[in-house]
């Protein structure tokens, strides 16, 4: 039986960190032989909340390389750009016109946006950026989407506009169904949010042993656990969060009755997480530094991923204009 | 100096009429000298107010085959459907970023549409039917758009997006002006609506001299002129309309006398009306005879025309996306 097809994205937003890891990455790579799967820079969704481009060309290179480094392979799976596929664009409209303006403004992410950005005044490609994704996904003929219980509003629309589309004009598209992922949210180094580039509090695929073991100096611990000897309470802990996310259950079991006994002090539980993590990252850096010094290869992965995925989407729109009659 | 570009559209309706005739096509054949012309069938726009497109095939030769028929020259000026050439959605997804939809509610046709169509709920790509005639006209970067007076709303936003664009990417699109013309409304045959296939009040470019002398015979006229010898109002009459627009002024002046003085009975008026009609569709209709008989060569001249709008378009775009540092 023929894999089933999955579309995933990220918006091209630079380095990605142990945050984007955990939450969809680490994810991506355990799906990639189990599915058929298509990966999307999604650079026209960034226009949504940000006209600014001036680094988009590098923060895609970035992002690429950390995709390359942790393990996702670019023969298996193309990666693209949006902005290189211009049947997005096209499937986009079409589908814009199988939805209303009130249904969209029901779609609960914007409302959240809207608070969250304090927007005064809704853009209009923003309003519609699920009908975009939409576009992403049925250009694929999508058959899965792996998302997080907040993202189930999308997928919702997505099955909407590809019923009504076969309703009017034939089948073409399935209905893509919600895989639903446990997406664990990373705490940042401040202990209080999560991982976020814009709130300072994160460790990159990117960082160099040395940073992070200085970062996760700094990490906020249980501010009770005073000093070595103090008992600590580890639940509370994002040192020992980090622990259960990257160490063997033997060291995190240790960490655990010596954070409690007070017997294992906060620098030097964090020195060990430190070095789990930097052991993980090592081969991530590796790879790393390889593509770094060879972007041109970096481009070469896209410019094939975009040959393979445009000669999906142009059979997909081929279909799309012939049951439309078109021509 | 180089000739300013006019980019001119029309949805597929099918075959045209004397309406459309007056009140469009007849200006675009004075005005494909003057300026370098495109011309557009819109089809994607058919999309915003009907989803049906059973039709569309068979409506966009019947209209381009009236094109033609009245003189177009397609050497001169690209013919081209929107739905087949790409770019027009990839600017209408890229401007859509640039526009509020508070700003796209505020359209007073767009309101107009709403009321008259009885609308209940407004489908997102209809709300933005105006920011796909923004990149309908920049991606061939129109300096110049013929418009009446209820246009000008629309082309006020091609300018603000165009502005737009040109402030956060820098200088691409120019500010298309207004070329404001008098499109001359003319009136149905029932003498009050306008002329319009909805209305069943049409006499159609393809119309035979017999079918236009049925039609004139049961044109609506003056209610109070009963028969010959009644004095008649020729200004509330539609076939004096009629004349004005086709005959000759010494032709309209006889009639106008004939009518105020009753010595001219509204059924020899309405068979001069006709004849004169006949007279200015006896050229179209030969023509029409040709391109109905090979309508291969109708394709022909999309094909040709889609290559060429194709062109422009692309080099528009690998601009925008150079400036847009999109690679």
């Amino acid at each position: 039986m023929a894999k089933k097809r999955i579309l995933s994205g990220m918006r091209p937003t630079g380095k990605l960190h142990l945050g984007n890891y955990v939450g969809a990455l680490e994810n991506w790579v355990k799906l990639q032989d189990e599915y058929e799967n298509y990966y999307l820079v999604a650079d026209y969704h960034m226009l949504t909340t940000d006209l600014n481009t001036d680094s988009i060309k590098q923060n895609t290179i970035d992002m690429v390389i950390d995709w390359l480094a942790t393990g996702l392979d670019p023969v298996k799976s193309p990666f693209f750009r949006q902005s290189q596929v211009k049947e997005h664009t096209e499937l986009f409209l079409l589908l814009s016109m199988l939805i209303t303006t009130a249904r969209l403004e029901r779609n609960p992410t914007l409302k959240d946006q809207v608070r969250d950005l304090n927007i005064e005044s809704l853009v209009y490609g923003h309003l519609g950026y699920p009908v975009l994704q939409a576009a992403d996904i049925l250009l694929y003929k999508g058959q899965v989407v792996p998302v997080g219980e907040d993202q189930i509003p999308h997928v919702e629309i997505s099955r909407e506009v590809a019923r009504r589309f076969n309703q009017q004009y034939g089948q073409v598209f399935p209905e893509p169904d919600v895989l639903l992922t446990k997406f664990a949210r990373l705490p940042g180094l401040d202990g209080v949010s999560k991982m976020s580039k814009s709130l300072n509090n994160a460790i990159y695929l990117s960082d160099t042993p040395e940073v992070v073991t200085s970062k996760m100096k700094k990490a906020v611990t249980d501010p009770l656990k005073v000093r070595k000897g103090d008992p600590g309470r580890p639940d509370i802990c994002v040192v020992y969060m980090y622990h259960q996310k990257f160490n063997t259950p033997e060291a995190v079991a240790e960490v655990e009755t010596g954070c409690r006994s007070g017997a294992l002090g906060c620098v030097d539980c964090k020195l060990r997480a430190a070095a789990r993590i930097n052991e993980f990252l090592s081969p991530v850096l590796e790879k790393r530094r390889h593509y770094e010094s060879n972007p041109n290869e970096v481009f070469d992965i896209l410019h094939d991923g975009e040959t393979r995925a445009r000669a999906v989407a142009q059979s997909t729109m081929q279909e799309v204009h012939e049951n439309m009659k078109l021509g």
